[in-house]
């Protein structure tokens, strides 16, 4: 265990980035209102979600400003629900883990799937990609600190493959 | 809601993605395994994390074919445990995690982060690509059926942003 992986694991994000985005629920959620749910019936009708459990997971999404949560102007006894930036900002992680999911957990061959609006051809597979465009793998990523790029005596830990 | 809608979430793979990966424990394992921990006993001390709760999340995760288990060569008695084929391919599911959890959950700046081997740059941010490499925002996107591309009587849902 490198000194390297220690920072690497203590100052990781993702402990806080799922802590914000919390679990399953919240995630069934996300992807309601990505697609246009606004309202708690909604929310309840199509995901078939017990009421106490959405209300604490919609309140939750709404305290990490992920949801925003603002009365209808037409009736304001309604309340929306709606994805911030922050919220939006997630958009790439759970393509990629949707994409994950049809390559190896599905189920349904040919069902909906994500496609480009102008010339409806289906997007991209995510990939990680270089500055400049090179696709990378696992082998070729390596943790290191902004500010001591490629400084050899801090031998930075290799990813394992 | 529309019938597409409807499609939409009853056939999305998420819900089994969420499914294999588990909670924040077993995302926790998959990064260290990422980074290089093999053995039980790496991953108890550097993750903190209760036997009981390690040894059910190892299991479930061989058991989802995301993690192999196996004796080492060299002292049978010994279990190595590595990402398969299958796990590795969450890496950019958790790099989209990581980096929006650098921009809106963080906490510590200038921590490590994953650079290209090569170049020792940092790797581009995750993004959504069109098959021709432009850029998509969630406005871009609409579901539609592989079958059905662009026959406009499906009405495909668009997304809302």
């Amino acid at each position: 265990m490198t000194q390297m992986l220690n920072e690497i694991l203590n100052q990781c994000p993702l402990p806080n980035a799922l802590e914000a985005m919390g679990e399953r629920w919240s995630f069934m959620i996300m992807r309601g209102a990505i697609n246009g749910l606004k309202h708690f019936e909604e929310f309840q009708s199509n995901l078939g979600i017990a009421r106490n459990i959405l209300a604490n997971r919609l309140s939750r999404l709404v305290e990490k400003g992920i949801l925003s949560r603002e009365p209808m102007s037409c009736d304001r006894r309604k309340i929306e629900y709606r994805m911030t930036e922050k919220g939006m900002d997630l958009l790439p992680m759970m393509v990629a883990l949707r994409q994950w999911g049809e390559k190896w957990e599905c189920c349904v061959e040919g069902g909906p799937a994500l496609h480009d609006k102008r010339d409806g051809l289906p997007i991209q597979k995510m990939k990680i990609f270089a500055h400049d465009g090179r696709e990378l793998t696992a082998d070729d990523l390596i943790w290191a600190l902004p500010e001591r790029q490629l400084a050899s005596e801090d031998a930075p830990g290799e990813m394992a493959a």
